[in-house]
């Protein structure tokens, strides 16, 4: 296992503290519940936004908290979800009049944790609602939802539902707003190898020397199909394809994209990537009126990267547009 | 070779294209010299900033290119200097009255192509003024600044270099500047894997399954040396002992700070460097005022990263606290 780090049980802790410490001005960390927040919290007329997950997939999700994005990050263990208790501290801290938006990633443990802490912090005041984003197109079209994993398109549901509750829309219109995000969102990834989650020490699963795995899940889990591996443009053109055809993008629409690296595959084959996506989208008489480049949802060190697409109409290009100071995203 | 490209060959023009697409509103390139320019050009009446120097530690240095920072980057092939005729059409499109800045980093290349590019342009009217990062405190001290090659720090010289000339500092305050930044900067990297060259295919040298190289280069040049992985804490503390002593960094003084991810490392193991940084810094009365961790000066897909630290004063805080607003780095 090469790593650098020290006990593999302290990663997640000494990964936040360091988190923290890099971003001061922007955030703050209850290190116990393991719950990211804004330094500087969001009045409490504003609906507050809150996400999480298992760790591993850094920056997300304590990245994106800021003016403009999230208001609270929860951070489970690598590759696990965040229990209720902690869920339920982030929901506290973000007590407010508006009420706060839960955006889950579509795993079992996410869903059923989030749930169980909305159901306590009502007790406690909070009001809440929930959002769960299922853009991974691998496995399962939208007539089995269920079956869809929640993958990087969901930091676009971020930045979307953000500036719309920076922009002062209640509870319901941010939810709306994230669910035509998540209507209109597909992502598929591909691994050249397999990561390592610390505690566990090995391989997850194993990928031969000439071989890939075509949507592949954030942890692992499996795709597609595997293959040997396949040049640059033919690995954007059968994710494009595959996106394009889920969420039914049509010439003359305008999208938002993302090339997602998954942790060790370095900006120079990204970009690669990039340019390949925005060939097949001007073929596709798609425009890309929004886009980002690098590691913004990561598999711990896995190599291999997601392209995600993203229908726009005017309200959300205004809102993928408006501005945004986290840790992993200003603009 | 596990790598999402298509042609090894053809890595730094898609490379290029990509990263052009991928930021049409700041940057524009020009494909035969392989030149990133800013989209808007600088008023002629301030200085200009160029970088650039072998592709492969993407974002570095078209990363870098837009209003706070550079005017241009011109981008060799893989691990290998851009051609003097390649910087003199990057010094060509920015021919201003203030002068132009090349900041290069210390490799024989590098230096002897700057050069012979400036006198080229020279007869072509460009003023023209150079500084040298050498900035790797692994093999060399500063009485043998020949030996110290250009790393990561090369990219606080651009931030610093790049709010004086948006200042309006004339040629030899903005050379002065610079200078003092690369006078208070060290950097040292550590590598857990070694990278592949594109059109190579095969690793430029070998480490075992439980071996890192301390104090490697970022192409991959020879360490001080070899040793079985260490935790991170026990890392942080070689490198930023030698980096203090190098520097000669004293208890009381404010520093900025960087952890770079070589292209293989995850945010994950970024952060739990960061930490240790942040603690050896306080523990030896060191306040870091600024601090950037992620993907900043790559080595392809090498896994390790490097912590930088630079000596603060307030002049040299003031330019780092100004805006910038480029595809890699936006504050």
């Amino acid at each position: 296992m090469k790593k650098i780090i020290n006990k593999p049980e302290e990663v997640v802790p000494e990964m936040l503290e360091g988190f923290e410490r890099s971003h001061s001005g922007l955030v703050r960390l209850l290190p116990e519940q393991r719950v990211v927040l804004r330094r500087t919290p969001k009045p409490p007329e504003k609906v507050a936004l809150i996400s999480g997950g298992g760790s591993g997939h850094e920056p997300s999700h304590a990245g994106y908290v800021g003016p403009g994005m999230l208001d609270a990050a929860v951070a489970g263990n690598v590759f696990a979800s965040p229990n209720p208790e902690q869920l339920l501290a982030g929901l506290i801290a973000l007590k407010n009049k508006a009420g706060v938006l839960m955006i889950i990633k579509n795993y079992s443990g996410d869903s059923m944790n989030f749930g169980l802490a909305a159901d306590m912090a009502a007790e406690e005041g909070v009001t809440t609602d929930s959002v769960v984003v299922n853009d991974d197109v691998a496995l399962a079209g939208r007539d089995k939802p269920d079956w869809r994993r929640g993958i990087a398109g969901t930091v676009l549901v971020h930045k979307i539902a953000g500036a719309a509750a920076e922009k002062g829309l209640p509870l319901a219109e941010v939810k709306r707003v994230a669910e035509k995000t998540i209507a209109g969102l597909g992502s598929m990834g591909v691994a050249l190898t397999p990561c390592i989650v610390p505690e566990a020490g090995k391989p997850g699963f194993t990928l031969g020397d000439g071989e890939m795995e075509m949507g592949l899940g954030i942890h692992g889990e499996a795709g597609a199909r595997k293959t040997p591996i396949l040049p640059a443009d033919a690995v954007a053109e059968e994710l494009v394809k595959k996106i394009r055809d889920d969420v039914g993008l049509k010439s003359g629409e305008r999208v938002a994209a993302l090339v997602n690296g998954l942790g060790g595959t370095p900006p120079m084959e990204l970009y690669i990537m990039a340019r390949a996506l925005h060939r097949l989208a001007g073929d596709a008489g798609l425009t890309i009126a929004w886009s980002l480049v690098g590691n913004y949802m990561t598999s711990l060190e896995m190599a291999g990267l997601s392209l995600t697409l993203l229908r726009l109409d005017p309200e959300l290009e205004e809102f993928l547009a408006a501005p945004a100071r986290t840790p992993a995203l200003i603009q």
